[in-house]
């Protein structure tokens, strides 16, 4: 890694530290910085203790040519951020009155009154500038050092990002006029990764502008190729990024589903779209969850016309026409019973398109026949009703998150006719 | 923070620094070491990347106790962690004939076969401890230095997790005999941070043995109390969490919903089952979340009869007999629908309690007298029916998690008869 690009970022809060609350910030600054043309290198997680933080400041600033602090500026004497930061740059912490004013202002128009805890947030670092917060009331600073550029940030996500873009990165791009590297990713979904990588290696071979990770997650896996950092020929980035692409295309078929970070479920939400088509959605086992995933998606409510969860088996009855011959026959977890959750759903509210899920999440619920993790998933259209039996490993969570993903892999490749030389 | 207390964690992946995924390890271990009775003071992310996995482990190493290296096991070439390790101690790394059989005894069970680069994976720093692995196929290892336990482990939570507490917690247990640190978490609900503070801050001031964090997140402000380590008395600890809590309780009342990490969501599905009562929801806004929210709970078949996320008008009137009227007069995000929808789930299902949401998630969809973020929700039993309006800030995530909480926080207030000193 060139010196040039190093980037580092510090994460400040005893909560990260004692398991209270999970970093929110080091994927967004990392990829912040990728599109930026720098690299984090390392990331730091420190308590609020204003010695610590000095001492890991003066660390990082080491050879680095950004460092971003996030968190600590509150008005609480655990916040204590600005002292290390103003201890580790060996400067004083100058109060602004103007920067107090401001403070005051917004609490205003909040509907809150500044108290004296508030001050301490007014101070800065002699030489600092300030940034300003428009979502908080705790605005950040900013100040540089031996040519590295040093931006310290409030905790709060929905603070911490626009000041970010806003501010954060152009000034970054001003200052060392980097180009970003060349990335990009690609969703797969129903190959997994041990069964891609013979095929995928001799493609890669074939591409070496380019570091590739592949990602494997519960839905699938992406693969991400990014500019190798001493690679300068633009051209030849782009020449390669293309052919990777069509290769990779030509190996999985559909089942490379999006390009970028779009969801399955957005993909197939604008694939019903664009066919004029609608979608309805019998849950059991998922509880809501497979909703939940389309209506995540802003514009759902052009396709989406119903989801029941129909948990107990009365309700399977009453709102989907499920018969009882199969409810009693075969139980709820069955092959039958989805197959009428599917066609009962497609029928009650005339959509194109309906899926359904019912299985045993556990813990408990499972007998002799019937597995835990054991599920029925299907989907229903004018062409017929296919459903699938599949025993999903894991807990409760993965269980239910993976049936989710099954059931929107299927009507995925129903929708876009999926096919590829290998089947998972 | 005294010596003998100290554990670092350091998360080994170029993906947590280019921003491809969150960690999802630290927050784990960290309440795992509390609970072990030491504390993480520092966590350090490093890339994929031999060199830098040993000068951090190195550095690392100086003071700790115990030192937890993440990820960076798999069989890939960039998985690069065990020969960090083995650099950063100056040990050779040694093949373990009888960990690769175990490697390859565990592909089999899983249907597939190990291939070459997986017998990097029985490689092991010389005079380490093979931590076995049962989700997975990569082995961790443990090694002490100079009186640190250190433990390497892979990448998966799934695979860590167990890991954790089957060898790793068991064996710091061993060696250090700490008592772990008393600490007690209260979950509420219904007033926020800064209503909380002035009234929270004499009972903390009469409550010494602790450090106190307050957690402020969509649904409510997690209070979290933990021993200091200097205090010893463990009498005097337990007396305190007791008047603590009893304060604490007198303040808030029944706005304190959980001790511990029990969900809303659980706390209301508990009480359901209590008084052998039932649940029935109608979703619109909230598309399937507050269905999937108590669906995650195991158990939750025994109150939740169907969930309707009835989000074309039409599905409103088929499955939850609201009125063309309504629809008409008011549109579908209004009172009286959402009243109806309360009802109309409750009559269709019989159940004892429905709960219902409408309302605008945005981006689009917002007209000059309804506003993104406007939402209706409410609940309906045997007493009546009470519907809310509220404008929830955010964006469309924002608003639907804001929405289906504060519908939980209604049938729970509802449900245990909630009351406080304080509204929000």
């Amino acid at each position: 890694m060139t010196q040039a690009q190093d980037a580092r970022v510090i994460l400040v809060g005893n909560e990260l530290l004692k398991g209270e609350r999970r970093d929110a910030h080091l994927a967004f600054v990392g990829r912040a910085m990728l599109a930026s043309g720098m690299q984090v290198s390392t990331a730091q997680v420190v308590g609020d203790d204003r010695v610590e933080i000095a001492r890991v400041i003066r660390e990082q600033l080491r050879g680095a040519k950004v460092l971003i602090v996030c968190g600590g500026l509150g008005p609480t004497h655990d916040d204590v951020t600005r002292e290390g930061v103003a201890d580790a740059l060996g400067l004083p912490l100058e109060f602004s009155e103007q920067h107090w004013k401001e403070i005051q202002r917004i609490f205003q128009k909040f509907g809150r009154r500044a108290d004296k805890s508030n001050r301490q947030q007014a101070y800065f670092p002699k030489g600092a500038t300030a940034i300003p917060n428009r979502r908080g009331t705790a605005p950040g600073f900013a100040i540089e050092r031996d040519g590295c550029f040093i931006a310290v940030l409030p905790g709060p996500p929905q603070e911490l990002i626009p000041m970010m873009e806003k501010v954060v990165l152009p000034r970054i791009g001003e200052m060392f006029n980097k180009r970003p590297l060349f990335t990009e990713a690609f969703r797969t979904a129903g190959v997994g990764e041990s069964a891609m990588t013979p095929h995928l290696q001799p493609i890669l071979d074939r591409h070496d502008a380019f570091n590739v990770s592949s990602l494997p997650h519960i839905g699938g896996v992406d693969i991400v190729i990014t500019q190798k950092p001493d690679v300068v020929d633009r051209e030849r980035v782009k020449r390669q990024a293309q052919t990777f692409e069509e290769e990779l295309r030509r190996y999985l078929g559909a089942k490379l589903y999006a390009k970028g970070s779009a969801s399955l479920e957005s993909v197939v939400g604008r694939s019903l779209v664009e066919s004029r088509a609608t979608l309805a959605i019998a849950e059991s086992i998922t509880g809501g969850l497979i909703g939940k995933r389309f209506t995540d998606v802003p514009g759902s409510s052009r396709y989406l016309l119903a989801d029941v969860v129909a948990y107990s088996n009365e309700s399977k009855v009453t709102f989907l026409g499920v018969s009882r011959k199969a409810l009693e026959d075969h139980g709820a977890v069955s092959e039958a019973v989805c197959r009428e959750m599917a066609q009962g759903i497609r029928r009650e509210t005339g959509a194109t398109w309906a899926i359904a899920t019912t299985g045993i999440a556990g813990p408990s619920g499972a007998t002799e026949e019937k597995p835990v993790g054991l599920a029925f998933y299907g989907v229903s259209w004018d062409g017929g009703v296919e459903i699938r039996e599949r025993v999903f490993p894991g807990n409760r969570e993965d269980v239910r998150e993976r049936v989710a993903f099954a059931t929107m892999l299927l009507i995925y490749e129903r929708l876009v006719g999926a096919s590829g030389p290998t089947r998972s």
